[in-house]
């Protein structure tokens, strides 16, 4: 698999710059963000319509939860039924749409309908996300209404009205976009994000929107999507909890001269995976409470699977994560979460380094190095690495923040 | 399986209850704490010792984790030497002798060669246990004066000195007792334990320990042990952790008249059983900062298997806990761990209860049990209940703790 890392050997014939305008830097794209009442705050945004221009080439991921939230069917049902073409998203937040029953399938069909008659497509081109607080009916009629609002104030620099109108309790709107440069020409590739934990009282939910420009087949687009999550928005964890409306969309407008191909499918790849981190990150920055981005990674794995699952077992350590809180270089519950996470490997080659700080060694620790080790996790980004010592050479990393008392405190307080 | 549950249907022929004395309710043991300085409070206990008249039976479980302390090494290596026969335990709380390297197991040996000495055996007829914090060296000299100390004050009256004196942050000694009475006779089994997280810099570990003095053979004490584990000590989690010192011992004196054998081999589980839950919920009850036990209970899944992986997964999930914590009758979270836990099941056909009263049903919250439910959720005692409707009919529970803001407190400050 190719990542941001693996190709930057010298060998690649393009190059990526940061650019403005979020999901709508890509040219063949408008959005609005709305308040139409669902948030109880008059200045809360709370519905989105991300639009094509034409029919787009469409691909998405969605929660691996048994339990699925209606906007999750229904948009799994739409792409299928389109083959992978789309001209709209339609996004609330404040309400999940999650254990609606029937009610919430046909709420989430006709947001997806009234989508379609404002922008001029049929309903099965129209993907729905919903996020927000769960078992609790869409007041459906604030949202039509919002849907109207928003598809009439749809334009090319509407990315950050439409990356608040989809945040819960995110601390922060989370978009970013690149131009990639390509012997062939230029295509843009933006996106913006949502996700800060399932919370407050049952708000939930990681959403990604991403778009481009290039012209991309739906197949290649989904292989794509998949291989740049994999790194990215499926390398992060706040709390280890998966939503139940958890979901990934992009859409291809086409409208730039780029045609992806083996040639430059490279580039598309490293620029999904560029704006893919940053969101991703971000998300991970604005985890509920988190006052640290702590970076976990696993070296010299039998192979990639083993590197994840040990960082992914440390990074969901709840004392791994309260001692990186306190900055407190506690090494031994990094060792001890690496010999728990099911996989195997010889403690005595393993080693432990935080903030590139030698701490445990040979079966012992290092403790003179723990002042220093202290220093750096005082910082706001802390890295912590294992080094397997298997021979195999496979490596992964998984971001994920610091547990605060303060996450507690708001996830335990009674619903009113 | 036999568990106290499916054997109470009236054809037993025994009869438990509980008995006084804890780990030398049964006859043919003695024990005594004492502190030798590995805590630096001088009021503080921090070593026992458990001896048996004669060679005892023995049989123990040994942490999973890979990264496993001198001590387990030393006592894993003892019962195959010694083909499961043992004198004596010794433990010590303080310090894990942990990530200590081939100091360390000279440390642990030492243990066992001076226990021997003072009660009259070989070196492997010794297990050896310590908790307390990772890859700090052991005081080995200090743990040599304590043992001759403990040796000369043990007595059948030392359980609770004993029970003491293996606590590091645990918020009160766990021990118990039953005497099983069968048509044969009388036996007793006895326990203590301890274990609050792996905490407070580094404090680790979850150790039982059981006497009987039921005649046993060892293969059929090592059976018993797994299968009354298995829904007990097996059976909790306060942070989801596994350290590198847990361990379980029994050891089986044989002073009373009766002899275990397929006839009365059920007493024995039922027994191990009874004393097992008590003081595996006596760790939950005080596992860091709890308040409250909470019993999650899978029902009517595929397999055992599969019902104990769900509830692992809620009673491991931090929403789950938090929401206990605040007595929020937050079913979502419920329904939500239990649909990334890998376990396929029809959500439609599932069913959450909390406290006895229905809260989710076909896919439906049942919101005005609320009320009700978060009074139950108030008090000490937290029942959560999940059918999986899968036909199935198997079942498991799986015990843990609700999470505060102040475990995060205490697991993040700062070592000094």
């Amino acid at each position: 698999m190719a990542s941001a890392e693996s190709l930057a050997d010298g060998r690649r014939d393009f190059t990526l710059a940061p650019a403005l305008g979020g999901i709508t830097a890509p040219a063949g794209f408008t959005t609005a963000g709305v308040h139409c009442g669902i948030k109880a705050s008059a200045s809360s945004l709370d519905l989105a319509i991300l639009a094509a221009d034409a029919p787009a080439s469409a691909a998405a991921l969605f929660t691996t939860n048994l339990a699925q939230a209606a906007p999750v069917v229904v948009s799994r049902g739409h792409l299928e039924q389109s083959h992978g073409i789309a001209r709209a998203v339609v996004v609330n937040s404040g309400c999940a749409n999650a254990c609606t029953g029937t009610q919430g399938m046909e709420h989430a069909r006709r947001m997806a309908e009234e989508t379609a008659a404002a922008v001029g497509c049929t309903s099965e081109r129209v993907l729905v996300a919903s996020t927000g607080v769960i078992g609790v009916a869409l007041k459906i009629d604030r949202v039509v209404t919002g849907i109207h609002a928003a598809a009439a104030a749809m334009t090319r620099g509407g990315g950050s009205d439409a990356a608040r109108a989809i945040m819960t309790t995110d601390p922060f709107p989370k978009e970013y976009a690149v131009i990639v440069q390509t012997p062939r020409g230029a295509f843009a590739i933006g996106g913006m994000a949502k996700g800060s934990g399932m919370i407050e009282p049952n708000m939930a939910t990681m959403l990604g929107f991403l778009t481009t420009d290039a012209q991309v087949p739906p197949a290649v687009l989904r292989r794509a999507l998949q291989a740049s999550a994999r790194d990215t928005f499926n390398a992060i964890t706040v709390d280890g909890e998966c939503s139940t409306n958890d979901a990934l969309f992009i859409l291809a407008s086409g409208a730039s001269d780029v045609v992806i191909d083996d040639t430059t499918y490279p580039a598309l790849l490293e620029g999904l995976v560029a704006v893919s981190r940053e969101l991703a990150l971000g998300i991970v920055r604005g985890g509920e409470c988190a006052t640290k981005l702590i970076a976990v990674t696993v070296s010299d794995a039998a192979n990639v699977d083993a590197a994840r699952q040990v960082a992914r077992t440390i990074a969901n350590s709840l004392l791994v994560k309260t001692a990186v809180h306190g900055a407190d270089p506690n090494w031994g519950r990094i060792v001890a979460a690496s010999g728990r996470a099911g996989v195997a490997f010889d403690v005595e080659k393993a080693t432990v380094h935080v903030g590139g700080i030698l701490m445990f060694e040979k079966g012992l620790p290092h403790d003179d190095a723990a002042p220093l080790v202290a220093e750096h996790m005082k910082g706001r980004d802390v890295r912590i690495e294992v080094s397997l010592g298997s021979g195999g050479g496979a490596s992964a990393t998984i971001w994920t923040c610091d547990l605060s008392a303060e996450y507690v405190r708001i996830n335990g307080e009674y619903r009113t």
